[in-house]
């Protein structure tokens, strides 16, 4: 054991998602080190994150304000609601500039083993949008595993009757892959999903 | 991108050695949903280290006081020095209970690779306290490894003209490893080291 305040801020780095007891001590060993200004900069970013950021009424996203930038944004387009399970989804599909509509965040997906249900994630707010706001499609972007499949399965049974157009992203080789290492359900869903080139 | 202060959270643990992009984003959103408790624990944490913790006059451990809890410590044999490289090494020893004399953290290893010379450990503070002191034996237990043999080497030919006494931890097989899944050359250092069983 260390000294008092060594081994608390141990302790407290050691709770974080990710790190050992190890890294805990390499990480406290380099912000010992560290000139003040770094460790300055930790605890200023630490605190405006819990000072100023919250979620956006409307999606669920992270935000700075009642609401995220993108429903802030006059130019989105309304009529398309993409529905992901976490706010680095929203970054990520914001980074292939494909996607100009809004977007839901579920705050996660259904998963009986870690006893997530529906009422769990943000599915009333999305149906309120859905009555309030003109919207045509709803791409679900939930991640391609058990989970995220379960949620999108879920979804499309709960929004079946709303008349609204459902979609979901495709499923199939990753760009620039190697087919004979691909797994065999990624493969099949290639196929099911196989593009007609003549048509 | 996240908006401002999450990306900037992101940035600063993502500077932390062993937190990468993906890591420092996992952490980010854990904080972001953690009560505030467990974010002010951990700025409390940090703070405290920066305001508390110094490293000790005498040994150059990491202290809350001007000297480390053990160079305080009259119980301790000052007649013996354990030379070490870091403050966690110290932990790792007293956790033995083996040894009961004092410390001397060098603060790193001779490394020309990575441009760290004699003059950048607390090698002249040793010189010091060995002028000083009635110091018997100076035990090495830098790493076994290249930088710690070297940093070794170079002690044990400092030192020589001293008429102290200088040792160096036992290399060998780790009690309780298997024979035949040693790597050669500690092996060879096993070979060397062998005691004597019926002298």
């Amino acid at each position: 054991m260390f000294e008092g305040a060594v081994q608390d801020l141990i302790d407290e780095l050691g709770r974080l998602p990710g790190i050992g007891p190890k890294g805990a001590q390499r990480i406290a060993f380099h912000l010992l080190q560290a000139d003040e200004g770094e460790v300055q900069r930790l605890v200023d970013a630490l605190q405006e994150v819990k000072l100023r950021v919250q979620f956006c009424v409307t999606c669920g996203n992270v935000a700075q304000a009642e609401q995220c930038r993108i429903c802030a944004d006059p130019r989105r387009d309304t009529s398309t609601i993409c529905v992901v399970e976490e706010p680095k989804d929203v970054v990520a599909i914001e980074r292939t500039r494909e996607f100009r509509g809004r977007y839901h965040v579920l705050g996660g997906a259904i998963s009986p083993m870690e006893g997530v249900g529906p009422d769990d994630l943000s599915i009333a707010a999305l149906f309120a949008r859905l009555a309030d706001q003109a919207v045509t499609e709803v791409i679900i972007a939930t991640d391609p595993n058990l989970e995220g499949e379960a949620t999108a399965t879920y979804l499309v049974r709960a929004l079946s009757t709303l008349g609204v157009r459902i979609s979901r992203l495709a499923s199939g080789l990753p760009v620039g892959s190697d087919l004979e290492y691909a797994d065999e359900i990624t493969l099949g869903r290639a196929f099911e999903g196989r593009r007609l080139l003549n048509a």
